[in-house]
This record gives structure tokens, sequence and C-alpha cells, in this order.
């Protein structure tokens, strides 16, 4: 016999399945929705629904969207003939949220894995290639993860750049603002020192 | 203009909502479910709706229940004639699963704290005399958190125990199994020692 009644195990199971919550966090969550807050439960519910019906992907940025024109693919942004290429929909955001950059994004959804059978057509890069075709691109902002699948990805994107002729940047990489030397690990202070700049 | 799209900024605010859930988290699991699986928001959103509907509670223990007959309330676990009094269903839960205790329960959802305006008759306590009044009761067991609330609680439900002879225990606190006494708070130690124990 299950410690939980049926309907009480599914919706601890479902909560579960959330990232970042295992068993105790999911009883917790339950209990804390059944006890205390039936109307956060009412509300997530509905949430849910909505959202997977009037959420889809933008045809030409591959982010999140609910509407016929999506927020990050105005023509105004395209004024500003950049491009920004991110791994998630979570790294646009941080870049929307922490920085002055309003030009256009495209989302990966991934990042080059052969192993895992993530190519190109996975992150759709035959879509970015017809975008980059458009014309309007100036210059193409690689902003991937520096992980090993990150920088091959950053790699394989810098090569669609410049058979195109366009400007490829990277973000920097190096000692985080408030960081201490003393702490950093060498592969980033290595990357530091080797991309130091004139003041 | 909100950072997020109105469907999506719904999402994250229902899911903020949930206990230990902040604004990152909630942001991580809304691109989760809607990005990499949305049939688990669609699990969700099915059993929470379902939870809402069919779960209530026991009109005896006060526990969640779905059914006409709490598994918690049978007569075979009445026929120990113990009754274990606990906080929240958390608790019901972590003896039922630690413990070889199956006598039955009576849950409070909450504890006495008269400046929160939570009082008797929020606890059911009424509830709980008349149920001591059934004549079966033979041990009160009372597990309520050592916490200054829990203890005046605990107070409360001895002295209720008292003037129907009943027999009341109150679980033991002492040096946890795998504590050291090094780093145990004074508090608890004085208590371990007070409550000392022959071997």
């Amino acid at each position: 016999m299950s410690l939980y009644s049926p309907r009480l195990n599914r919706l601890i199971e479902a909560l579960r399945r959330l990232p970042g919550v295992g068993p105790k966090s999911a009883q917790r969550m339950a209990f804390h929705l059944l006890d205390r807050d039936r109307e956060a439960a009412a509300q997530l519910a509905a949430s849910l629904g909505d959202a997977l019906t009037g959420i889809g992907r933008c045809p030409k940025c591959r982010m999140f969207c609910e509407d016929e024109a999506c927020r990050y693919c105005s023509d105004a942004r395209a004024g500003h003939g950049q491009l920004c290429i991110v791994e998630g929909p979570a790294d646009l955001m941080a870049i929307e949220q922490g920085t002055p950059y309003r030009g256009r994004y495209f989302v990966l959804m991934g990042r080059l894995s052969p192993l895992d059978g993530i190519g190109p057509d996975e992150l759709g890069l035959p879509q970015l290639g017809a975008l980059l075709d458009e014309g309007w691109v100036q210059e193409l902002i690689i902003a991937t993860n520096p992980t090993v699948e990150g920088e091959a990805t950053a790699y394989y994107l810098a090569e669609m750049a410049k058979t195109r002729s366009l400007r490829v940047t990277r973000i920097a990489h190096g000692v985080p603002m408030g960081g201490e030397l003393e702490y950093i690990d060498g592969g980033t202070l290595a990357h530091a020192l080797s991309d130091r700049r004139a003041v």
C-alpha cells in the first residue's frame, strides 16, 4: 500500500517532476497547497493549462511567444543590426534584465552535443542561416555558455557568420565583478589574463 | 512593460506561491515545463484539479482524506487504544514512515497561538474532546513540536486528558541519533540530561 492516498500520490509525483524538487519538497508543497492555499493550487492549475495552450515558439527567434508579433523580433530591435545567440530562454532573460542590449536574439534551445544526438538541425541553425541572409544583421554576438559544448557551438556559429563576412563577437570571459582573484579557478584566470585589454 | 509575456508572467507568479520557490526557481520551473516537459505540466495541472475536488479532511482525525473511510481511523487502529496528536499532516507522515506506531491520530492543523488568533476552536479541540469521550482511548501521545507554541499546546492537551483521567505521554526530546554532544545546543542537552533514564 502506498503511503499516500491515490490522488495525493499523483499530485506529489507531478510536483516531483519540477526541476529541483525532491520527494520531501514535493510533499511539503502538496500539503501546503491542500492545507493552507487551495486558491494558489487552483491558480497554478489554471495558469499551467493556459500556458500550455497559449504559449508557443516564435518562428524567428525560437523564444517563447504568445502573440502574433514576438516582442523580441520587432523592426526597432532589428534596426540595431545586432543578433545575440543564446542557449536558452533563461539566458535571454538574463541579458534582457541585466544589460542595456536591445538588439534581436536567436535562442538555440540547447547546444551542439553529437553524443546526445543534438546537431545543427536540432538547434535551428538552418533557420539561423536564413535569418543571417536577410541582410540586416551586421554583428553576431555569441553568448553561449563557456562549457565544452558551448564553446563548440560558438565555434560553429562563428564559422557560419564568417562565410557570410559578418562581424562576430563573443561575450567576454574573465573574473566576475566582485570576485576575488585568490578564489577564482585557474582556467578563468588564464582566460582573464590572455584577454586583458588596454586601459 | 513586464519582462515576461502575460501568460508566462501568470505561470511564474503561480509557481512562486509554492513554498520555498523564489523568482529564479519559478522562472526555471516555467521554462523547464514549457521547453522540455509539457507533458509534466499537463500532468501537474490535471492532478492539482483532481486533488482540489477529491481531497478533503477526515471528520474524525482532520488528516487529508479522499475516501468515505479514512485510512488512519480504522477500528483496527483504534484497537491499540492510543491516540497520537500531531501539528500537521507532514508530522503524521513522518511518524507513519519512521516508526512502528499504528494507532490512531489527531491532526491539529496548527498550534495554539493566541496572538495569531489560533485558539482551541481553530485546532478542533472540542472535536478532540468528543473523540476522547468515545471511551476507546487509553493513552494520549502528544507529538507537537518542541517550540514555545508547541509546548503550550502540549500543556493544554495534557490538561484535557487529565480531566478525563487518561494516561498522557509526550514523545522524548534529547540528543538525536547520530548527533554529537559537542555540537548539540544547550537547551536540548539540558533536556536530555534531566530526562535521563535508567539502563
